[in-house]
C-alpha cells in the first residue's frame, strides 16, 4: 500500500508546521480577510449590479439589476471557509476539493474561481479586469448567463446546488481510492434536514485510512433555511454533538461574528481538523495502527447567516435570520435608503484595497492563493475526465456461456458478470468499484468476493464473511449512498457500477435525473473533459420477483432514463449472459453516459453464441432467423419484436407455437438489446437509419412487441417511425403479486398465448387454422387460469417455466 | 385541547400501575411466553409446512414445501414485541398500532392477526382450526398467496414491508392530530441504513404532546441484514446511544436471549417507555408543561437474529448471524438431518399448549390478547378508511379569480389556493394538514399562516414568523418526510397535500410509486375502506425555474404516475386559477387516488370564469372556441391541442397569431385539464369514449399538442385512439437553462411560432399566406435569438411574458 502514501503532504508535518497553521500571523490575517472581502464584494456585486463594478463612482439606480436574484445568506460562511482551505493548501500542499451543500451560495463559489484566476482561464470572456468583472456580474442569475447556484459550468465543482442531500456522499465517493486527497465538504443546516444527508453521515464507516483520501465536513449552522429555522440549530448544542459523535466523528466547534477573532478560531480549529486527519492516515499507512475505525474530525461552525450584510432594514432584523437567505435589500432601485444602504455595505468591504487599477485582484488578496492545480477551482479531480484512466479490461469472451444452439443452456447470466468483474477488481485495484445494497450475492455478482471484500470499517466478527478494512465492494443498505458515491467516484476519474433491484431503482431515480443533467450540461462545456460513465445494473426485475410481489414489480426507472437528452441516456437490455457480457464490456469502456442495464438473475434460457451476442449488441436490434419462419424475401405476415429477457422468452415461445401450429404464416422475430435504436436518428444518436428500420419492422406489417417495461415506452419511441400505430405493445401493466413466472406474463397479457392472439388478430395474411390456434390458446390460458386457482391449495412446485406448450408443471 | 385527551388511558395511570406492568406474573410470564411461542411456530411453519400443520405425526418430506421461502431471522424479535405491547393494551386499553419496519418478518405478523382472530375474520377460508392454519402456511409465498413481507393483505398495517425506510414517517403521520393513538415503530438496523429511515428520526422534533399522539420508535438490532453485519450493530454502544439520544430520544436498552429474564426486562422496558410517554401526555393536557420539546423514549433491543431457531446448521452458527435472514435449514426434504432438526425446532415450541384439539389458539395463548378493535391487527386506525370523516370545505367558488374575459386578468394561480386551504385548515382543526419542504410562502400558499403556524418543537425565537408549537403547517427540508407523514395521516384517515418544487418531486418518486401499489392493492381487498387520497401539488415547475435553471428543470413525476393503475392515478393540469380550484375541491373530496396536480405559482394570464372552470374540469378536456376559428360545423384544418399553463399560453397565443395572419384557417383549439381523459376508456376509467373524443380531436386532422411534461407522455396516452400517428407532440424536451420563460418555450421548440409552423405544416388545407407566415415566424425566432445572444451583456428585464407577437421586451 506504500504506492499511495502521499510522500509529499506527509513529509509537510513536521513539528511546527501545527503551530504556525494554527496561529496565523497578522499579515495572513490581512490575507485571509482580504481575499474573504474581495470574495464577499464580487459576491453582492454578482446579486445587484449591472454597472459601476468597482465602485468608482456613487451607486446610483441604473447601476442595479432590474431584477434581483441570488443567495446571499449562505454565502459569506462559503467564502470565510474557503479563504482558510486555501491558506492550508498553500502551506501544506494537500489536493483538495470543495463541495458545496448549500447550493445556492453559487456567486462565493463563482467569485472564489474568478479570484483564483481560474474563471477567466475557462471563460476568457470573464476575464480579471472592470470589463470581465462586469461580465461576471451581469451573467449571474441572467438568461444565457448561469444559475443562482452551484453548477456544472463552475469550476472546481463536482456537485450541483440544485437538488440538496448528496454533498457527502458525492465527497466519501471523490476520496474512495484516491488516498492524497481531501475533500471539504460544506453541509448547511437546511439541506442537514434531508433523508439523503442524514443517511449519509456514516461514509466514515466505510473510508479505509490507507487506500481512500479523507472527508472533511464541516456543517454550517447559520440557523435558517429560504423561510424559517432549521432544526440541527434549533437543537441544544448538546444534543448536535451527540449526534454527529455518534456518528463517529470528533467535533471541533467554532462559533462567532467577531473579526478578527474569527478568522484565528477557525484557523486553528482547521488546522486542528487537518493535523488529525494527517495523523490517522500517516499511522495507518505506516503500519502504526490497530484496525479500529477513526474518528475523523468534523467542524462545526455557527455563523450568522447573512455575516457582514445589512443588519437590520426597515426596522427589522436581517442578518442572523431566514430574511437574508436570498436579497437583504430589496428596493435599491426605488428606494433611495436601500440604495444609500447597499452602497455602504459595498464599501464596507475597502475595494480600493481589493483589486488593482485595472479590476484584477490585488496582490494582498492574490497573496493568499494556492496555484496552478493546487487551486480548489482548478483541481483535476474535480474535473475527473483529466485523470481519468482506461480500467485494464479482461477480454469479455473469455467468460462467455458455451451456447452450441439457442434455447439449450440455462444460466444465470449475471453470474458471469461477476466473473467479469472479478477479473477486473483484480486488474484495477485502484479504480474500479461495485456499489450494491447488500445484494451482491443474491445478484449472483459474489464471484468478486474471491478478490476483495466487502469494505467496513465498523466491528468485523469472526463469523463475517468476505468483509473486511481493506474490501472494495461497496455494500450499504442505501441506495442514495450506493448511487451518490458511485457518482462521486465517476466524477473524479474513477469507473464502477451500481447494481441494485430494479422495483428500488426509483429510490434514487432522482439522483439517475441529476446526474444525467450533469452529464448532459458538461457536454457543452470543452474545458470538462468526459468521465466514466454512470452503470446502473438493475437485476431481481418485475418479472421475476416470485414471492416478493407486487411492491417490488416495478420497471419504472426504464421510463426515468428515456426521457433524458441523446446525449447521455442508454438503455440495454441483454436478453442472455453473451449479450450482457457484451454490453458490459461496452459500457465499461463508455465515458459520459447514464447506461441502464436490465437483466434478471435467475436462471434462464441462453440464445446466442458469443460472436453471435457481440454482433447483435453492435447492431442494438436484429432479426433472430433462426426463431422465426421469415424467409427475408419479402414481408413477413407479422412481425414479433422484444426487448427483455423474460419477454423474450414468451416470444420465442410464441413462434415455435406458431411454427408448429401454423407452418405457412411468415413469422419475423426481431430481438431488441439497445432500446436506444428504436427512436429516429434525429431523436437519439443510437436511433437506426429509416432503412434498417425498415429492414427489421418493414413500413407496414403489424409488429407485436412484447417489452419488459411499461408498453409505453415502445410507443414514445417508435413515434414518427413509418405507421407506429401497427406496433401492438405488450409489457408490464401494473399486474403483478406473489405469482408464478409465468403467471405474470400471463397477468400483464404478455404471455406466449397472448403474444399468438396477438399475432393472428394483427397479421397481414391469415392462414388456414388460426381461428382455432386462438381458440387454442385460449383453452391454454384458460387451463391455466384453473390450474392457478386450484393448485394454491395443493403448493405447486414453482420451477423454472420454459419454452413449449405449457408452462405450469403438470 | 382537552377534548383531545383519551380519558379512559388517562385514568388508568394510577400509582400501582407501572410497577404492576413492569413486573409480570408468573402467569402472565408464562402467557407472554406461550402467544410468542404461538407466533413463532406459525412462523416457522409458513416457511416450510405443506402438511402435518399441528405436528400431530411425526415430520416426513412430503409435509415440506418443495420451494422455502421466507424470511425468519427478524421474526422472533417482531413476535416477542407484539407479545409485549399485547399485553400493555390490554392492562392499559392504550389504542396502538404497529408498524413493522423489518419488511420482510411477514409471517409474524401475518400470525399475530391469525392468533387475534383478526385474520379469520377478513379471510374466512384461513379458519382457526386445524385446516384454516394449513391454509396459512400454504399461502405464504407461494403463487396466488401472500408474499413473504408484511403487505395491504396484513391486517392491521398501513406499511408495507418492501421497500425499506419509511417506518418512521408513516408512523409520525399516523399520530399527528392523533392524540390518543400510540404507533409502535420497529426500525430494523438493515432499514436504519437508509436514508429516509436516517432522515426520520426527527419527526419528534415536531410532534406536539397535546394533540399528537405518540410514536415509540424500537430499534431492532440483531446485527445483521441480508449477507452481512449492520452499521449500527457493530459500532459502540456509546456511539448508538449517542445518536440517538442526539436526535433527541431517552434511550431503554434491552439485551438479550436468556428466557424468562428477557420478558422480564422487555416488560419493565415497555413499561417505563409507556409510563413516560402517558407522563409527557398529561402534564402537557392538563398544562404542566414549559412547551420545551419532550425527551420521547426510544426502546434499543438487542436480541439475536433468528433467536430460538437452530443455533448451528453443518457445524456453522446461524443464530445470531445473516444467515438466519431466511431460511435456517435449506435441505429439510432431502436431508434427514436437516428434517430432523426442523422436527426438533417446531417442538421445541410445545404446539399442543398452544392450540387445542380443533387447531384453535389454545385459552393459554388468548388470555395474553386484547379484544375487538384493541386488537393491533383490528385496529381501525390501520384500516383508516373506517375512521375517515370527510373534510368540511367551503364553497370553492368563493375564491374564485373574477374573469370577465379571457387572459384579461394576471393572478398567481396557487395564491388562491392557499386561501382555500387556510379556510380548510380553519374549519378542519383536526384533520387537515399541509406538508411541503419549506416552501409554502415560495409557493404562494402562505395565507394558511393566518390561521396555523409552522409545527415546530425545536426552540423558537422572538424574530421567528408563524411557526410555534401549536401549528399544523408541517415543514421540513425534507421530501421523503412531508410524503411519508403524508401518505400515513392518509391511511389513519385525515387529509391532506404535498406541495413542492416539479423537479423534485422525484426525490420522493418511489414513494409515490409504492403508495400508489398499496391504493391499487387495497382496492381489491373489501375488507380495506378507501381512504382519503394522497394529493401532491407540484408547483415551480421546469417552464418558470428562470434563475435556477436546468436542474430545477424536469417534469418527470407525471411519467412516473402515468404508469400507475386506472385505479388510482390521476393527473390535472389546471390552465388558471379557477380550473385549479376546481380540481382542488375534488381532489379533496376523492378516495384512494394518487391525485397529481402541476400549475406554476408565478402570476399567469387567467382564462375562465369559475362556472367555466367547473363545467371545463368536469369534462376534463374541451374546446375553447373563443381562443380559435373552428365553426363546429365541419372538421377544422388542424386542432391545436394543449395541457398545462405555459404551453395553454403559447397555443392559445399561436391560435391569435393564425387568426390573424390566416384568418380563413380553420383553427380548433383543445384544453385538457384531466390528462386521464385521454386513453380509451378501457385504458383508464376517465377516458373519454370514442365519440367524444373525436369530437375534440377528429379522427383524421392532424393536432398540434402543446404539453407541459415529456411529449412522450401524449404520444402514450393516445395510442389506439384513430391514427394517432396524427398527433405532434411539443413538451419538455431536456432543454433548459437560466433563461427566459419565453426562451425556455423557444429551447424546448414548443413556443407560439414553433406551434405556428406546426399547424402550417400539418394542416389539412393550407390558406394562402401560409408560406409567408412560416417564413415570418422563422423571423420572430430569429430575432428571439439574436436578442438573447445580443442581451446577455445588457442584461434584459426578465418580464412576464404575454400574448400577442412578440415575446421579449422591446
Amino acid at each position: 500500500m506504500t504506492a499511495f502514501v502521499n510522500q509529499r503532504a506527509a513529509l509537510d508535518i513536521d513539528d511546527h508546521l501545527p503551530a504556525v497553521l494554527a496561529h496565523p500571523s497578522e499579515e495572513e490575517v490581512a490575507q485571509l480577510d482580504a481575499w474573504w472581502r474581495a470574495n464577499n464584494y464580487l459576491t453582492v456585486g454578482q446579486i445587484y449590479l449591472r454597472g459601476n463594478p468597482l465602485m468608482r463612482e456613487p451607486l446610483r439606480p441604473e447601476h442595479i439589476k432590474p431584477r434581483l436574484l441570488g443567495h446571499w445568506g449562505t454565502s459569506p460562511g462559503l467564502s470565510l471557509i474557503y479563504a482558510h482551505v486555501s491558506r492550508l493548501i498553500k502551506r501544506t500542499g494537500q489536493q483538495t476539493i470543495y463541495l458545496t451543500g448549500p447550493g445556492h451560495g453559487g456567486p462565493a463559489l463563482v467569485a472564489a474561481g474568478y479570484l483564483e484566476g481560474t474563471y477567466s482561464e475557462i471563460y476568457p470572456g470573464v476575464s480579471q479586469d472592470e470589463a470581465g468583472m462586469l461580465r461576471l456580474f451581469r451573467q449571474f442569475s441572467s438568461p444565457g448567463g448561469i444559475p443562482s447556484h452551484v453548477s456544472v459550468t463552475t469550476p472546481g465543482s463536482i456537485h450541483e446546488g440544485g437538488e440538496l442531500g448528496y454533498v457527502l456522499v458525492h465527497a466519501f465517493g471523490a476520496v474512495m481510492d484516491n488516498p492524497d486527497l481531501l475533500a471539504v465538504a460544506v453541509v448547511g443546516d437546511g439541506e442537514a434536514e434531508t433523508g439523503p444527508l442524514e443517511g449519509s453521515w456514516k461514509g466514515v464507516s466505510f473510508i479505509n485510512p490507507v487506500h481512500d483520501g479523507a472527508v472533511l465536513p464541516i456543517l454550517h449552522l447559520n440557523g435558517a433555511k429560504i423561510a424559517g429555522p432549521t432544526v440541527l440549530a434549533r437543537k441544544s448544542r448538546e444534543e448536535v454533538r451527540s449526534l454527529l459523535e455518534g456518528h463517529g466523528y470528533e467535533l471541533i466547534e467554532v462559533e462567532g461574528s467577531d473579526l478578527p477573532g474569527m478568522h484565528h478560531r477557525f484557523a486553528a480549529a482547521l488546522t486542528a481538523a487537518w493535523v488529525k486527519i494527517r495523523t490517522i492516515q500517516q499511522a495507518a499507512r505506516s503500519g502504526d495502527w490497530d484496525g479500529s475505525r477513526p474518528r475523523w474530525p468534523l467542524i462545526v461552525l455557527r455563523s450568522p447567516k447573512g455575516w457582514t450584510g445589512p443588519e437590520q432594514v426597515d426596522g427589522v432584523t436581517v442578518t442572523g435570520t431566514w430574511r437574508s437567505h436570498q436579497v437583504p435589500l430589496s428596493g435599491v432601485r426605488d428606494n433611495a435608503e436601500h440604495l444609500r444602504m447597499l452602497e455602504q455595505w459595498l464599501l464596507s468591504y475597502r475595494p480600493q484595497e481589493l483589486f488593482d487599477d485595472s479590476g484584477a485582484p490585488s496582490e494582498l488578496v492574490r497573496a493568499l492563493a494556492p496555484e496552478g492545480e493546487l487551486r480548489m477551482s482548478a483541481s483535476p479531480h474535480a474535473n475527473g475526465g483529466l485523470v481519468t484512466r482506461d480500467l485494464d479490461l479482461p477480454d469479455f469472451r473469455d467468460y462467455a456461456v458455451d451456447v452450441t444452439q439457442p434455447a439449450q443452456l440455462r444460466a444465470e447470466s449475471t453470474r458471469k458478470l461477476g466473473e467479469l468483474m472479478r477479473d477486473i477488481y483484480a486488474r484495477n485495484p485502484d479504480r474500479f468499484r461495485l456499489f450494491c445494497p447488500d445484494e451482491t450475492n443474491s445478484n449472483r455478482l459474489g464471484a468478486v468476493f474471491e478478490v476483495t471484500d466487502r469494505g467496513f470499517m465498523e466491528q468485523v466478527h469472526p463469523e463475517d464473511t468476505a468483509i473486511s478494512r481493506d474490501g472494495r465492494v461497496m455494500e450499504v443498505l442505501s441506495e442514495h449512498n450506493c448511487h451518490g458515491w458511485l457518482e462521486g467516484y465517476n466524477l473524479t476519474g474513477r469507473h464502477g457500477i451500481f447494481a441494485t433491484y430494479e422495483a428500488f431503482a426509483m429510490v434514487s431515480a432522482s439522483q439517475t435525473v441529476q446526474h444525467g443533467k450533469w452529464l448532459q450540461e458538461a457536454a457543452h462545456l470543452p474545458w470538462r473533459a468526459k468521465v466514466p460513465s454512470l452503470n446502473i445494473l438493475l437485476t431481481s426485475t418485475a418479472w421475476r420477483n416470485d414471492h416478493n410481489g407486487f411492491s417490488h414489480q416495478g420497471p419504472g426507472l426504464i421510463q426515468v432514463v428515456l426521457n433524458q437528452r441523446g446525449t447521455v441516456s442508454r438503455i440495454y437490455l441483454p436478453p442472455d449472459a453473451n449479450c450482457l457480457l457484451s454490453v458490459a464490456d461496452h459500457c465499461f469502456r463508455s465515458r459520459s453516459y447514464v447506461n441502464l442495464i436490465v437483466i434478471d438473475k435467475q436462471p434462464q434460457l441462453q440464445w446466442l453464441t458469443i460472436d453471435q451476442a457481440i454482433e447483435h449488441c453492435a447492431r442494438g436490434a436484429g432479426v433472430w432467423e433462426w426463431a422465426g419462419t421469415d424467409d427475408g424475401a419479402s414481408d413477413p405476415d407479422i412481425v414479433l419484436a422484444c426487448a427483455g429477457d423474460v419477454v423474450t422468452m414468451e416470444t420465442v415461445a410464441a413462434a415455435q407455437i406458431l411454427k408448429q401450429r401454423l407452418p405457412t404464416m411468415k413469422v419475423r422475430v426481431v430481438n431488441v438489446v439497445n432500446l436506444m435504436t428504436l427512436p429516429r436518428p434525429k431523436d437519439h444518436p443510437h436511433g437506426m437509419s429509416s432503412t434498417q428500420f425498415t429492414e427489421l419492422f418493414t413500413d407496414t406489417v403489424d409488429v407485436v412487441f412484447a417489452f419488459h417495461g411499461y408498453p409505453g415506452a415502445i410507443h414514445q419511441l417508435v413515434h414518427g417511425r413509418p405507421d407506429a400505430d401497427r406496433f401492438r405493445v405488450r409489457g408490464f401493466i401494473e399486474e403483478g403479486t406473489t405469482t408464478t413466472p409465468f403467471d405474470m406474463t400471463v397477468r400483464n397479457r404478455a404471455s406466449r398465448y397472448h403474444l399468438v392472439m396477438d399475432a393472428i388478430n394483427n397479421a397481414k395474411r391469415l392462414p388456414r387454422g388460426a381461428t382455432d390456434l386462438k381458440e387454442w390458446c385460449e383453452a391454454q390460458l384458460a387451463r391455466h387460469h384453473e390450474y392457478v386457482v386450484e393448485h394454491l391449495e395443493d403448493m405447486p412446485e414453482v420451477r423454472d417455466w420454459s419454452l413449449g406448450d405449457w408452462a405450469e408443471p403438470a
